[in-house]
């Protein structure tokens, strides 16, 4: 019954496509569904996060969850307790869930034997599901469907979490996918548009961070030159389709992959996407335990 | 119909004393009244608190919040997240209130485009909104009325968030306020009272905290000097009028501002401050999104 | 009619077997009891838990109590407040009980004028009564008795908080208990058994922890040669009595103490101890309001 959420690629194209329509409801017919007896879950938070974790968080009160929070910081992983062990705890301490954000690439091998749902919240620079069901949810949202849908990816491809995902998920949903941004933040440089191509190719134009706190050593470049030769500017935007909408995983650096004065503009969907985030996560945590809309709850 | 609590100047007297009325309520006949709907709180704590922090949560968790505490390290703030970007970003996914600390001086000017009600916890040196009207409470509880009261406020006068405010409030309240302690602490040392004179004129005696944790440098003096100097000693506690009260912003330094033996004495209302802390939290909250005693809620 | 749980010397023999009791009944007839008024509480946790902390919370929880968690990090306790000073605030702020961890032993002695109930989780290497209760109720369901049982505790004695009280409950209870481990580590060198020997003669053999953290230096041996010289390792397993089980109070040193493959053997209760800790904190809340299972909750 327990179904875990792991990774976007361990999903079919029906079980993803359903979690959307769940998300959806979430927003529409089945907003106050809760489930029918409370539940306990631990947000696990090894690595600092602001968007992920309080939007699980918020899901999970919203679904009428009771919720703890757990940092590294003042923990027994102070002394030298494994994953393994830490997640065991908190399913023999009587916690039904667990949503888990960890440095470590697929930190979830090691949890095989791990009894309750496990919600990946990020794991290294590999998987961040519930970021990617929330970007496919917002790109739904602006045009009804996939099929045809051009995304354009710009920024540090090789060190984000999300690129991947959605571009794999993209391509079983019938889309398309193109990455840009500096040549060595690129998986493979050979396929790397220009920054200006891109801009006016997308329907969606997704700017990715400049992640400062992964990289050892600082930009070669300036922020303002970093904003002039691969960011979302003023001028770009006007290249952007009449339709087309700006999409960022945040947190935004603004004034570096994106101008400031863009982030909220028409055709941004920055904090958008963090909505969607919650409808989201309340799907996935639903999901874990195997409920349905008309099993318990207020919509029931 | 969102109402912020960000400086006390911002408030008419009217609404002043309404939020006293409504605190003294919620001590006698409306203990149980909750909002009707359970609404999502998030506490974002930029500096350490212990008393305001724990003291906005028992308020909320009393009101019937779900109450999820924030703090900036463990964050997107340590990935360099604006506040106005990190304040957004709990008004997206899903919060209906947010409670803030912050050391910046009206951080919240940044925050204009902010839709869910922003309660100030304290900001700076500036302003610290719900201690003043804790105070203001335990002032009328005490004496039924603020015409004609004399508050000294002994101490720290400069880097205090608390002196201004309440010298302002009293002033419209009909009372009022002298401030002593060493010169250099003083906005105006030519308005300075010695600390004799003003142990013995004041109705309430306000000593406030030595900040060790904002001055740089260490006090030129011992702490058993200081106390001997500046302090509420039992021979200046001896010195004060009868019905007097002694009263403390807290957390107390025993032995510098006060001396230990006198911080729970019969004069002291330094942990009824504590108490009253909550009822004007109650208040606050309750404003803040608009609520009469007599909509929804246990007291409907 | 407010009950601290501060020292397991503290109980009586029927004290200490009602809370067992109480313990068990919440595995059984009781499991849905709840307490009538939601209670308010705060756990402060001066040292690293994850097992004691986020297990209290979880019993608060199914107790439907209000959790608030406060570490020292981010508090008041950073500007220099005493102990008795923060309690003093969470009693003043409406918290119904308090659950402390702190480093200082029997740092409760200066709690004596708090008036709401304190639950002690640990103080220096001094007590640990939550984790004493639930070894003993893991002991009472493995063998239905304590009268004649051998418990062998082997490792860190003399800084462990588990050890002598497990041994003083044992003898009240008419059980055997022997400690061994390095020499170093015994409070009794000469009342030090050989491992080999103990863990042919326990019918319980509970490994303590080596506590990297409290140790200034470094260990003189490596870890597989403490492993060899005093740890759990399959060949010693093997030699146990076929019923005899092994306890340990975790966080586990896999390879340290235990062979890590026996973690999770057979005759491993290390993860069922966990699960015994929510019970014993269930009971010891419950006891703390003077409630009885026939008052109030879902019980009644």
């Amino acid at each position: 019954m327990k179904k875990d959420l792991l990774r976007i690629q361990d999903l079919t194209k029906t079980e993803l496509l359903g979690i959307l329509d769940d998300a959806q409801a979430f927003a529409s017919d089945y907003q106050d569904w809760q489930f029918p007896e409370r539940k306990l879950i631990a947000n696990l938070f090894f690595e600092p996060s602001t968007r992920t974790h309080y939007s699980f968080a918020s899901a999970e009160h919203q679904l009428n969850c009771r919720v703890e929070n757990f940092t590294a910081a003042g923990s027994s992983v102070e002394k030298g307790e494994s994953l393994y062990d830490t997640v065991k705890t908190f399913e023999s301490i009587g916690f039904d869930a667990v949503v888990i954000r960890h440095k470590q690439d697929e930190y979830f091998k090691e949890l095989k034997n791990i009894k309750i749902p496990i919600l990946n919240a990020g794991d290294g620079k590999g998987n961040h599901p519930t970021q990617c069901l929330l970007d496919l949810l917002t790109i739904r949202q602006e045009f009804g469907r996939f099929e045809g849908i051009k995304l354009a990816v710009i920024g540090d491809v090789l060190h984000s979490r999300v690129a991947h995902s959605i571009k794999e998920a993209m391509l079983i949903l019938g889309g398309e996918t193109r990455f840009g941004g500096p040549l060595e933040w690129m998986d493979d440089p050979s396929q790397c548009a220009s920054v200006d191509e891109l801009v006016s190719w997308g329907d969606v134009v997704m700017m990715l961070r400049v992640q400062h706190e992964r990289h050892g050593e600082k930009m070669k470049m300036s922020e303002a030159e970093y904003l002039e030769a691969y960011g979302l500017t003023k001028k770009r935007c006007a290249m952007m389709k009449p339709h087309a909408i700006i999409m960022h995983p945040a947190p935004v650096n603004r004034g570096v992959e994106i101008d400031s004065d863009l982030v909220e503009c028409e055709k941004s969907r920055i904090f958008k996407q963090m909505e969607n985030g919650v409808l989201v996560r309340k799907a996935v945590l639903k999901r874990a335990f195997g409920y349905s809309f008309h099993e318990g709850g207020k919509a029931s």
